[in-house]
């Protein structure tokens, strides 16, 4: 089944999905993270079809999220190496790691994540750099960026005015924004405003 | 196309993957990690199909990620609640976010996570809550944990054999494993051990 393409969403987490591809992908940047590099080590790994394996692999290259680089020429053969981009998505997949043995592993873990000084089980957790503290509810929150549409600002705005120094921050990081419907209508195809706009003062421009 | 299920596989992350779907979940997720809990505010927010958002928030009910709860009786309507489950893959969604901004966000973020207390852009980054060290290569590593069969050993234990205190706690967790070839042939359907044997000694049995 051809799925809709979510690179043209603005939201950054769409686009990030667009960009792993599939499952397949994940898992193939899971391998590549743990220092696998040749298609064979990844097949194995997977399990998965030559051809779909070249196929993920090519379209990883294109996002630039591995490097393909030759190390044989007789025979001709190519490894994958993960690009500054592609060792970027390490978070990703540690925060999966960690939601699967607290959640899918009954008969305990399979896989841990350690410190190679100490040897000890890591406790992965998110927190923000500026403040040092765990990025929870309700302390951090979604807010409409610098280069949101208004259907992005539409649907964050309402979490966003709810919290007096994110709303601050937001009128100085976005003096006079408006909007006007005819901008919503135009950006998400919809005719009228919708569910999305409760708790947004709207200002009617017709 | 019926992809192949991950549900069976014991690597952690791709046992997230099956549980969370497909690529609708995981935006599903994000939006009820928002505030979301309505249809409707799903449905506007994703632009997906009514029968596709109805199957998939089915199937993030029974993997226990969102809880179904009846607020009008005439007409019947159910909302969307995230579980405890649920909450927990926030991570996993700020990781992408913020992976997303760095890289796939030429014209500047379309969605910024705040600190709701001062309204100050957050830099998510993954520390070891025990060590307070950020989760980064080379210092953490992968290790089979309790729970690891052959296979999920034989990949794993190279990396681990490669830092003394690696691999003297992993002796401790488990103290005499062996690797014998028939365990290693059952459990992943290959006839001969493969190229992830490469880098760790193998005991032959017959």
């Amino acid at each position: 089944m051809q799925r809709k393409s979510f690179g043209s969403m603005p939201c950054p987490v769409a686009r990030s999905l667009e960009r792993v591809g599939e499952w397949w992908s994940m898992l193939i940047l899971r391998d590549a993270l743990h220092g696998f590099t040749r298609f064979d080590q990844f097949q194995k790994s997977l399990g998965i079809a030559p051809n779909m394996l070249a196929r993920r692999l090519n379209a990883l290259v294109e996002a630039d999220l591995l490097e393909r680089r030759r190390y044989s020429e007789h025979p001709p053969r190519d490894e994958y190496v993960l690009t500054a981009r592609g060792r970027d998505f390490r978070p990703v997949i540690v925060a999966l790691l960690a939601f699967g043995n607290k959640h899918f592993a009954p008969e305990g873990a399979s896989v841990l994540l350690v410190d190679a000084r100490t040897g000890r089980e890591a406790d992965p957790v998110l927190v923000d750099r500026v403040s040092g503290q765990p990025i929870e509810e309700p302390d951090y929150v979604y807010v409409p960026g610098p280069a949101a549409g208004e259907r992005t600002r539409r649907k964050f705005a309402p979490a966003a005015g709810k919290h007096e120094p994110v709303a601050r921050m937001e009128r100085k990081r976005n003096p006079g924004r408006t909007l006007p419907h005819s901008a919503i209508a135009r950006e998400d195809g919809h005719k009228r405003p919708n569910a999305l706009d409760a708790g947004y003062k709207r200002r009617r421009t017709k």
